[in-house]
C-alpha cells in the first residue's frame, strides 16, 4: 500500500522546494508534483524533512547491576515522537570482554526498537583480541569506535591505547570517536571535593570544568593527527573543546564536533538549584556550561566548525539518580532528550534566525548520515532512500513536560520550555509512527543499519 | 533532440552515484539508470558534474582607453574549455555614472557570450542617484554589489560610503562584496617605492603586503556587522584576510571568502623572475603570496571557512602589460585563469587528497550558486536544472601552455603545469560546447541569469 | 632642608626591600638603611613607591566655547591626592592651526600645575606646516603624537594622514598614539540612532560597540607596521582592541595598550541607570564595556600584553553634561579619575591577587616612564631620580565620594566604592603635597618634563 | 682586595647608564662615578651586565652507566667563558629513589664547580616518600620541581602523578617545571619508525613533531590551572607550545616559557645532513624545528610571552653519540651551548634589532633570577648583590669552533657561526674568571645557591 505525502514543502540540507513524496514499502519511490498513492498524508503548511538521526544515545545502558531507564523501545518511541527516526547507540564491552560478545548482547537489547538504529563500538581496553576483532566489527557494519578519556578505572583508555586504536582505525577505514575529558584530573578532583565535604550535585560541575574537556579534546586531536585518521568529538560542550576542533580544522584535519541540545540551551545555573533532585537530574558529563560557551557552540553550528547536534540520551529515574545522595560521584551520569532535540533546536535555532531550515536538517540528520557513512540511505529525501521522514508543522506548539513524554522517567530537563515546531507525522521506513499526539509506533520494526568502512582518500 | 549522458558517475556537492542524465533543450529532464535519448554522450570512466561557475571575472574591462583582452566571447569559450559553464562579471560604473547606464553598456558587451553569465554591480561612488538605482538594479536580477577598498582616486570608496551602501544592501536583500586592500596605504606605498627607484613588477607586491589586505578585510567585516548584512570577500589571498573571515564566522556572522586558483597554486617567487615580462604578467591585486598563505587557503577550503574558488580573470596582452615598463603602478592588474581553474584545482586539490570530489563541486559550482542565489537552477544536477554540465575525464591530461589556450593573450601564468583531469564534454544549457579538444562553442547562446534578492532571515 | 622617608618598604617595578630614602631639594640623594635628614616622614607599615604617572589626561580641554572643568591646578591636585605625581596632557591644535601656536596656549594653561606634567601633541590635520613643525615639537621635548581615528569633522584624521604622520614619527624618533574608533561608522551610527529616537546616554554606547574600536586598533597596527614605527593605543577598552594588540606583538611589533581604570572596574550596566544624569556622567569614549571585556583587560595587565593604566581624566560638570539632554551626541565625553586610579587599582588589582605590588608600580608609573622616554628621571626610586614618591599605606581606607574629592565636579563615577590602600604622603619633586587627608599642594610648582626622541634601534 | 670596573656602561634589565662598580670580596659594594679600588678592570667601550644565568643544564648527567661529558668543572668553565656566571642543574632521582639521596649525589658532583649553581629537583615517580621529602627539599633551597612528560619507562610521570605533585608544589610554595612532550606517542612513533627501517638521526625529529610538544604543554597548563600553581615550561621549541603558553597567560595564569638558544638559531635542516655524526650531534629533545617556529620564539621574547633563554646543555662525545648507530632511539639526547648562549643571542638578537640590550639582560639573567626566586642576589647590578658580572665587549668577535671551546666534546652545534659581542671579563662572585681569551677559572669556588619557597600571593 503506497503513501503520498502531499502539499508540503520539502526541506533538505541542500534545498527547499514544493513537491509531494510517494512512499512504497520502506522506500521513497518518487518525488514530484501531483503524486497520488493509496493513502494521503496531508503536509499542507508543513516542511517535509529527512527524519532526525541522533548519533549519540545510550539505551538500556548497563549501570551498577541495573540499566538506564529507557531501552530501545521507549527510547526510539521518544525519538519518533520528536521527529527522530534513527539512533546510534554505543556498544560497551567491559574492559577485557570480547567486542563480538558485547555486540551480541547489544543486538539482543535492540529487538523491540521502533525505529532503525546502528552502533558505535567502544574500545574500553586494549589487547590483541581487541585489535583482531576490530576488523570483524567493521565487517559487521560498525565503522566507528568510541574511546573514553574519562571514567578512570572503568571505561577509560590511556594515550597509548588510544594511539594504537586510532592507528588500527586508520588501517581499517574506521573513524575514532572520543569522550574528551581528562579522567585522571576528574578522578582526583572528585576525591578532593568529597574530602572537602562537597558531595552535592553542584560539585559534579566543579570536578570537570571546561579546561578539563578542552585539554582532552586537544590531546585526541594530536593523536588523530599522528595516526592520520579523522576524529569525531562527542558532546563538545565548551569553547575550549571547540577551539581545539577549530585549530585542527585550520590545519586541514577532518575533525568533527558534536554539541548536545542540552549544552546549547541549558546552563550551569541549573546546578545551583537548591533542590537536590533538580540538580542531580541535570548531572551529565560534560556538565552544563555558562552562556559564553553556549554562544560558542551556536556559532560553531553557524560557521560549520561544529557539524551535528545530538542528545547523549541516557535516562535515569529519580530513584536511580538518588544513588548519589551524599556522594555526587555516584549520581548516574545522563539526561534524556531524544523527544526534545528537534523541537528545541527548531525553536532556539531556526526561529531565532541562528540557523536556516536547511542547516537544521544538516545538523540533525544529513551531516550525521554523511559523517557516519550511511548517506543517502539515511539523511536524504531522494528516490531510493529509506522513507524516514518527518512532516514538520512549524505552527504546532507545546510546553515540554514529563507528564506527557515518551521517556519512562519522571522528569525532563527541558520541563516548562515552550517549543514551536513539532511533527505532524513521523514515518519510519514508510510506516507512520507518529501522527501529531497519537503514537503509532510498532516495537520491533526497527532494523540495524550497517555502515561500511570509509573509502581511502 | 534529446541527449543522454551515459555510463558516468554523477558527482555533486552532496553525493556520488552512477546514473545517466537525459537532457532536453536546455534542461535536465531525467536522472536515472539506462536512460536513452536521441544522442548519446559517452561518459564511461568519467565523473559528471555541475558545470563550473566562476564568480569573479572581468571581460572586456575598460582600461586606459582600451579593454582587457578577453571579452565575453573568448572568455566564456576559455571557461567552457576548462569545464566552466557560467561566469559572473563586474559591471563597473565610472564614479558618478548611473548604475543603469553602466548596466546597459555591460549588456551590450555580453552579446557574444558562449555561456550564461551574470553581473555584480560595483558601487564606485555614493550619492542619492546610486542609492535609488540600487533598488532597480536588484529588480533587474543583480543582488550583489561590489566595493573597492583600493584603487584610490578611481574605484575606491571610503568607509562612510561603504557603510551607507552596506545598509542599503541590507534593506534591499542584497549582499555586498569587497575587494579588501587599504587603498590609502597602497597608494602611499606605491609613491614611496617609485620615489626610491623601485619601479619594477616586484615592487607591486611590496606595495600591498598581506597586512594591507588583512586590515581591509577586517574593516569590511566590522562594517557588515554594524549594517547587519552578510559579506563576501573576493580574492582572499592570505592568512590575515582568512583570519578576519574566521573571526567573523566564529561570531555567527555570514561572511564568505573567495580564494583564487592563482593564489592557491602560485607564489610570490614569480615576481623575483628576472624577466620583466614574466613578472609583469603575474601582476594582479592582491599579489601572489608565500607558501604559508597557500597552506592557509587550502585549509580554509577543507574546513569550510573559505567557500569558493574563482579566477578574477582579467587578461592583458604583453603589449598592454608593457604600459608599466618603468612604472609598476601602470602595469594593468590581472591574469587569466578561466580555462585552468577547474583542471588546476582538480590536480592540486583532489588528486593530492586535500579535497574530496564532492568538495571540488561545492567550491567550483554549488556553493557559488547558493551564495549568489541562483541554486538549483545553476550548480545542481537535478531534474529541472539547467543542463550546464561537465563530463570530467579524470585520466585526460595536458601540459598547460598559452600555445593552445582559448584566451587571446600570448602567455599563461600556469604555463608548463601538468594537469590531470579535464573535460571530455562541456554542455552549456544542453549544447555541447566542448568535446575533448574540439571547440564547438556558439557565440551568442549565453544568456543573462537574473538572481533574486535574498529572502529575509 | 633634607627629608628622610623612614621605616618603609620600598616597592619598585623591579624589587621590594626595606630602606630609607633621603631627599634633598627635588631629588632622591640616597637610599639605604638608617638614613637621617632634617625632616622625617614616617613610613612605618607603608610601601614607598614611585609616584604614579597618568599618561592620559585632559585638563582645561577646550570644549564648545568653554573648557573641561578640571584645569592643571585642580587636576594635578586630584592626582597628588591619589598618589599620582605627574600627568601627560594632550595639546590639541585646531585643524589647520600651527602646532607651535597650540603648544604656546597649552603652556599657559599649565602655569598653576601642582605637579610635573608633559604633553602629547595631537595631529588633527595634515599639511606641510604640520610636517615641518613636528620636528620642532620633538626638539621641544614632545616625542609622542596623538591621532584621533574618531570625532569625524573635528579631530579625526584619515588613513592617508595617519600613514604620513606615522612615517614622519619614524623619521623623527617619535611614537604615534591613537584613539582607536572608526569615526565614519560612529558618526553614521549616531545619526541613525538619533533618527530612530534613541537620544539618551545609553545610545552613546550603542553607537560605538567594541567591534568599532577593535577595527580601528587593527588598522592603526597595520599602518604602524608599514611605517616601521612603534604604536601606543590609548584607552584600549575591549577584547577586540586587545586582540589586535596581541596579534601585533606576536609578530614582534612594539605595540602598547593602555586600559583605563574606569574600563577595568566599571561596566556598561551604568548606562542602563534610569537617571539621565547618572548615565550621562559615565559617557566617555570608548564607553564602558561588559564584564568579559574587563576580564580581558585584567589578563592583559597580568600577562604583559597591556602595559599601563591611565584615566583619560576629562571632567565635566553636571551642567556641562546636560548640554546633551535630548541629543546624546552633545554630551561632553569624559569622566574624572585622577584621584582614584591608584587606590582603585590597588584595591581591585593588588588586593584581589591579580597583580603583584611590583606590577602595580610598573603599570601605574615605571612602564609609563619607560614607554614615554623619561625613565629613570621619573618612574624610579634611584639616587638622582626626581623625588616623586608616594608613601602608600595599605591599611588606610575610604569610601569614594564626590563630597570630599579634589576634582571640581559634583559627582564621581566611582562614588560609593570602598578602597583600601591610600597615600600617607605624596611628594612631588621633594615637596610634601599630601599628608593623609591634608592637602599641601602648591599651585605652580609643577614643571614641564621634556622627553627626548627615541634612539634608533 | 677591592676591584673597580671602570669606564663602562652598565646595562641592566631596567636601565642603561654610565657608572663604575666597586667590588669587595664577592659582593658589589658601590655603584657610581669615579670609583677607585685596589685593582682596576677597564670596561671602556663595554657594557657591564649581570652575569648570565642558565636555568637549564645537565652536567655529569647519568647515562647508560656513564655520564654526559661535561661535568660541573668544564660546564661552568664553558659558561663563564661565554659570560654565564650561574647554572641550574637538574637533580634526577631514579624512579623510586629518595629525593634526598639523589640530592646528596648531586651535591658531590658539583664540588669542582667554577661558578655558582643551583638545582631543580625532578619528580620521576610518586609515592608517600616523595610527597614527604618534597617539603625537606624546599627547605634545602630547591623550590622548583621538574616533571618529564616524555621518556616513557624511564623518567616519565603520568597525569595523575603530575597533578598530585603540582598540588603539592602549590602547598609548599614551589613551582613545577615540565618537559612537555607526549611520551606515549613518542614511544609508539619510535617503534613504528624503527619497524619501518627509519633508524637514522632524522627519524628522531619525525618521532616528536611540534604537535606532540604542543599537546603536552597544553596539558601541563591545564593541570597547573586546576592545581592553582604557576608553571614553567622548559625548552619551548615551537609555535604550538608557545600558543599553549599564550593562551594560559591570556587567562591571567602565571606560565613561563623557556626557549633554547639552539631552537632560536638552528633549524631542522641540520637533520638532513648526510653525515650521520653531524645529524646525531644535533639530536636533542625537542628536536630543532623549522624557521616558522623560530619566528614564533623570537616574537615571544620580544612580546614577553616567553621570558628566558636557556641551553639544556647536555654534552655527549662523538663516541657516546655513536651508541645510536643503527637505532636513533639510542642516540643520547643533548647538545652543548653553555659557552655560546650569550654571544649567539647577542649576535642574532641584539645586533639584528630584535631585542634591546635591556631585554637581553632580562632573558639571559634577570627574569631567570626573578622567576627562580633568587633576585636580587643574582641577576642584578645593585649594591649588595653578588658580584656575578660580565664586562661585555660589543666589538670582540670570533668564529665559533670546537677547537677552542671549553666543553670537553669534540664538536659544536654552532660550529662556523660568527659571533660579535663577547666577554672582556667575567666575574664570578668577585673573582675574575675570564679575561678575554684567558681562562682563570678556579674549580671549587662555586657555591650552591638556595632558593626560598615563593611567598603566598
Ligand atoms: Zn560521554
Ligand atoms: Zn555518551
Ligand atoms: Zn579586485
Ligand atoms: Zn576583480
Ligand atoms: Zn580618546
Ligand atoms: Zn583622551
Ligand atoms: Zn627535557
Ligand atoms: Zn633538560
Amino acid at each position: 500500500m503506497s503513501k503520498v505525502i502531499k502539499g508540503g514543502t520539502i526541506v533538505t540540507a541542500d534545498l527547499t522546494y514544493e513537491a509531494d513524496i510517494l512512499v512504497e514499502g520502506d522506500k521513497i519511490v518518487e518525488i514530484g508534483k501531483n503524486l497520488s498513492g493509496d493513502e494521503v498524508l496531508d503536509a499542507t503548511g508543513c516542511y517535509v524533512m529527512p527524519g532526525g538521526i541522533d548519533p549519540h544515545v545510550h539505551l538500556e545502558m548497563p549501570f551498577m547491576g541495573t540499566h538506564s531507564a529507557d531501552g530501545f523501545e521507549s527510547g526510539t518511541r521518544a525519538g519518533l515522537a520528536g521527529g527522530t527516526t534513527m539512533v546510534v547507540d554505543f556498544c560497551l564491552p567491559n574492559p577485557g570482554q570480547s567486542l563480538l560478545e558485547a555486540l551480541a548482547i547489544w543486538q539482543q537489547k535492540s529487538g523491540l526498537a521502533c525505529s532503525d538504529y546502528s552502533y558505535h563500538m567502544a574500545i574500553t581496553s586494549w589487547n590483541e583480541q581487541v585489535f583482531n576483532e576490530m576488523s570483524e566489527v567493521v565487517d559487521r557494519g560498525i565503522n566507528t569506535f568510541k574511546h573514553f578519556m574519562a571514567y578512570k578505572g572503568a571505561l577509560m583508555v590511556d594515550d597509548d591505547e588510544m594511539f594504537a586504536s586510532f592507528q588500527r582505525c586508520a588501517a581499517l577505514g574506521a573513524m575514532p570517536l572520543v569522550h574528551a575529558e581528562n579522567g585522571d584530573v576528574v578522578a582526583t578532583m572528585q576525591q578532593k571535593l568529597l574530602a572537602e565535604g562537597n558531595n552535592g550535585p553542584e560539585a559534579h560541575a566543579y570536578s570537570r570544568p571546561p579546561e578539563v574537556e578542552g585539554e582532552a579534546a586537544n590531546r585526541a586531536v594530536m593523536i588523530a593527527d599522528m595516526a592520520g585518521v579523522p576524529l569525531y568529538i562527542v558532546h563538545a560542550s565548551c569553547e575550549q573543546a571547540h577551539e581545539a576542533i577549530r585549530r585542527a580544522r585550520q590545519k586541514g584535519m577532518r575533525v568533527f564536533g558534536e554539541p548536545l541540545i542540552q549544552h546549547l540551551t541549558l546552563d550551569d545555573s541549573e546546578y545551583r538549584n537548591p533542590d537536590w533532585d533538580h540538580a542531580a537530574q541535570r548531572v551529565m558529563s560534560p556538565p552544563f556550561r555558562n552562556k559564553q560557551h553556549q554562544d560558542s557552540l551556536w556559532a560553531g553550528l553557524q560557521s560549520g566548525s561544529l557539524q551535528v547536534v545530538a542528545t547523549d540520551h541516557c535516562a535515569f529515574t529519580i530513584e536511580q539518580k538518588r544513588f548519589g545522595i551524599g556522594d555526587f560521584t555516584k549520581i548516574p551520569n545522563g539526561t534524556g532528550g531524544l523527544e526534545d532535540r528537534m523541537p528545541m533546536l527548531w525553536t532556539y535555532g531556526v526561529r531565532t534566525g541562528r540557523l536556516t531550515m536547511n542547516e537544521f536538517v544538516a545538523v540533525t540528520s544529513t551531516n550525521i548520515a554523511k559523517i557516519l557513512n550511511m548517506y543517502p540511505r539515511k539523511g536524504a529525501i531522494l528516490e531510493g532512500a529509506d522513507a524516514d521522514l518527518v512532516v514538520w508543522d512549524p505552527n504546532r506548539s507545546k510546553t515540554i513536560t514529563s507528564k506527557s513524554q515518551q521517556s519512562v522517567i519522571e522528569y525532563n530537563v527541558f520541563e516548562g520550555k515552550e517549543v514551536v515546531g513539532l511533527p505532524r507525522f513521523t514515518l519510519t521506513r514508510g510506516r507512520v509512527a507518529i501522527e501529531e499526539s497519537t503514537i503509532k509506533t510498532e516495537p520491533g520494526v526497527g532494523e540495524f543499519i550497517g555502515r561500511d568502512a570509509y573509502p581511502a582518500v
